[in-house]
């Protein structure tokens, strides 16, 4: 095999404020001892990273500086820092964002996805992976196989969000599990909850054309929640996709005795009209996840033998020059799920 | 051993109305196939029989008629009804006061706390004990060794509260352990984190003398939180027994990543300000303890070995014929952590 | 709907000593208060029928004294005992064969499969359901959906015995799982550890023509292990249905670390081998499965969505004239998984 | 503070082979990058010491070089390798023997003390601390605070072994506890099974003295299983820590439906007369342990706070140049149950 020619420069989509995203010259960093060096050739469009675009901030993290977008990366690895002894150059690869410091007693039990210093590709300041190229630990790379494309596998990042969700919410077989938002993520979580065990999933929404599209990507029922109710102790999980409080407080008022709700979609900092005494008579648990540890070799497996379906949920591809617009079709179109920017082009 | 006699009426605490507690003849029932008959010797007073006592209701549970108080109850067996074959007449008990109903799905899995349709003695509509006799389901009697009074043994009711709390919670050796509040259930529960393997137990509160008193009874350190921050990332498990949801949001402020909150004290329909971003980010959990199931063993143990101090805990103790005046005590004194009415003096 | 005429005797398989099972005449009883009659339609042929009728005894179990074989039973509700609310008459059912005394700490508990004086239809000294009709209690009969008829749901037991396993077995998304044997349990375990979401599922045996099948109806790949041997440090979680513990130790070394052995397979008393300094070193887990538990709903639903192919294991079907062929038939072709006997022909 | 004076050479205890061990000069090592050097002061003998003291070998471990031996430590930090932030010069602390590469997936799973290449002191070919001076990995040093000495500190290692066993026994608030074998790491079981919660800590031995021992150091009732038998169904949890498996089968016999029983002491590579039968009637689960991690910490709060006593643990000291007597004292005097060499005096 010849070895990759890395350029000493590269372009990347660089967010400079609210609403003003420039596909930039950046120069390639090259990997430090224990990273990689990855060229990408998709990155998938985070709602997270619209919020980024729209609004200068996610939550309580703030740009205050020009910062490369994205973080649902894949790509192939072309050069190798020291003391890392794979995976060999060539190899196509999924990028796990956030991996931990590996040190703190955090990382030590395992949850490394919690780490209080960790860092996440495209979080402000760590620069994201919109990018020609990118450096990333070496642990954080994940080998695709051959029945897996790199495109698609910029989505194994949200695939891997809704494996840890499933995992938190503690799926089990014969479950009757409610999925509230029919969003990507929803739409995953229903396909992943599916595959691991659920007898039913049913998927809420307010819309019906997100609904239908639940419908065929896993879910066996749909509720359209402004014409419908939800039965009544009929759910052993909840996983709450909407980010919208009330879809929550709504979903576990349909909750089985000693069932669990499990928050996937951002949350609020603060949430008026949790239904306290609810989960005290029946003893719901209310839990929530955080993206995703330990997941991405699950993630792939699950893409790669067709359990759950990523093609159908990747609904649009953008060139890097064409950055911008990726970030606003989401918003300017109802009929997107999951959209992708291709630095590789 | 002569059997007892067993008289055709009895005493008992009926309330009729908020504040129209009156202390009456009644007729003593005689034990169905499946029951026995106790002959009540104390009757500890419990915060919702305060409720109910003040205010004719306690949550969503309203007097609509005449009801005997009380549901935590010890005494002695004096007769069996058909098809029991113990425990034997003349053994002293401690008596559970909701069973279930055994059949439904919720209780053979185990959570027969949990059942839809189950009964509490002193639970409208159900009469409670706070009376000379009391018949009960068998299985929801638990014989008292040699080294638990039957008045003390009144309190093994709220300890298995605070067992099945502590469960809920998953309190392991060398946990750090935060309880809100330092009324009787805290006190309570607090004791029982320790004998749980708590490193330390932190209790809070906002009047000193019953810090004072929580730290007499187990609590390794405590806090006047109208005076002192809680420390951040400082706890593994919090044990929210002041049933103020502003005492619960502060307390999981004090939390580790991937540690639980359990809501013991008796929680609000709806509560404002739930801090659901925290929990996303340190996937701290929720949850919430219903009475308790299968925990009266347990608490009989710790409280006859000595491991738990329920005589510290018992602090007035009142005749039948006072029991509005022990449903003051609480109210009026706040020294008091919990009294006990004795019906069988 | 007109109510069924039952009569006062029906045929049924009496298993009078090895080898000597008649068919002949039995009164049929009538429900008593807390139980159903069941017209039984199909009762699936176990390996401890084999046992029994081979040997007259399996295991510690005994036959002293004639009795009715079976206890992989479905059929059709024909009259409710007293106090006994549902399924209605006319309702389809599959059989649960134990559901314990209901009152013990082990039942309360939620552990009625491991109930100390259970008993278990067809397990002696109690009748089992190879009979034209048999009592059950009302929490045994678990309804049938359209989509699942009754000749197969007399597989519903063996798949709840499945479940169950899978469960015990803690099968989790993305799990490599191991199945040592290939006869009908273990083509059964193979599919619902799939449906829990194990990414691969392997299945051993020392047949190929078995290992075909399996093959057929869901193992991800087979290994024939007189030929090839197992890779190392491959598997998170075995289930041994082999009943040879020689398969049991192989499979555990082939496990990675904190994995998980569970016995499905009927245990010999005393097994020789236990690699414990393994189990120690890479702290493997090993437990087992007994009968089901709260598992029937569960394997309704996969077997009636499909997700499981019980069509597929069913590979003979006999009058209850024939059941001393059907008995044999397992023995005699090794082409057969299971076989049925169907008393309401 | 002025910074102590690390010298050229110290003393160690070297094993050339068995019995063939010497006290000899040899050179300090300083510490590399994330290490620490330790000046050690105490070093327990565990039975591994005293196997490949007699042997040259404990289980698969084979001396195949001189070796320093010993992985009980404790001592005083004496210098930090570069990026080391702490703990400060000065600081007393526990050595943790095992910590894992820190980036397999085993490792970063959480459970290091099972990571493949990992490497213990004192376990060949990886030299121990019964040495002046002993450079470790900073995240193996565990702060001591002031109410726990540095020669107790050295029991901290066996006491976190006792606390990983205890997790996973999964000893519970309420359990009755087994503890077969009445060594060092049996009363150390038996002392943080109450600490966790254990209502009843039956210990048992073949000696009667080593149950005096272990009734005065916690245990609630001892058994000489040469004179009286085990109660049947008696307990919930077993832990064996005699390394005997007859000592294993014979407890398991004694436990309850659903119990569990784990494996402390050193497990031999197979194990005849398994009771397989037994565990699967009544699901009885078997487990064992493996070193510890994560249990450092619990460990120094259970020895600091007194809720576990070392002291009465430990039986004789001897100083650096003793170290073949301390070696030998265990096997030559019944009465020791922990010995402990110093190499600072």
């Amino acid at each position: 095999m010849t070895m990759p020619v890395i350029p000493d420069r590269t372009r990347a989509a660089v967010l400079h404020a609210a609403l003003d995203l420039r596909v930039e010259d950046v120069p390639v960093v090259r990997p430090a001892p224990g990273e990689v060096l990855v060229a990408v050739e998709a990155v998938g469009v985070c709602g997270s990273d619209v919020h980024y675009f729209a609004d200068g901030r996610n939550g309580r993290n703030v740009l205050r500086a020009p910062m490369v977008l994205g973080h649902e990366a894949a790509g192939v690895v072309v050069e190798l820092g020291d003391d890392v002894d794979g995976p060999a150059v060539g190899t196509r690869v999924a990028v796990e964002p956030a991996v931990g410091c590996g040190t703190c007693p955090t990382c030590r039990s395992g949850s490394y996805h919690l780490c209080p210093t960790g860092t996440c590709l495209g979080s402000p300041p760590t620069h994201g992976a919109m990018s020609g190229y990118r450096t990333v630990p070496a642990r954080a790379v994940h080998p695709l196989p051959d029945g897996l494309d790199t495109e698609t596998a910029a989505l194994v990042e949200p695939l891997a969000v809704a494996v840890h969700a499933v995992r938190r919410a503690g799926v089990e077989t014969g479950h009757r599990v409610l999925v509230t938002g029919a969003g990507p993520i929803g739409v995953l979580v229903a396909q992943v909850a599916r595959t691991a065990g659920a007898q039913d999933v049913v998927v809420t929404d307010v819309y019906d054309a997100r609904l239908d599209r639940a419908a065929a990507l896993g879910a066996t029922a749909t509720v359209n929640t402004t014409r419908d109710d939800l039965p009544v102790a009929a759910f052993d999980r909840l996983l709450e996709c909407s980010a919208v409080p009330a879809a929550l407080w709504q979903g576990m008022h349909a909750l089985a005795p000693a069932a669990r709700a499990t928050v996937v979609g951002q949350a609020p900092p603060a949430a008026d009209g949790l239904p306290l005494a609810l989960m005290q008579r029946w003893e719901i648990d209310l839990n929530a996840s955080f993206r995703s540890a330990h997941a991405f070799p699950t993630a792939v497996g699950l893409a790669a033998s067709g359990r759950v379906d990523l093609a159908g949920v990747l609904t649009g591809r953008f060139a890097l020059d064409q950055a911008p617009a990726a970030l606003r079709a989401p918003g300017a179109d109802p009929h997107h799920l999951k959209v992708v920017v291709r630095p590789g082009d």
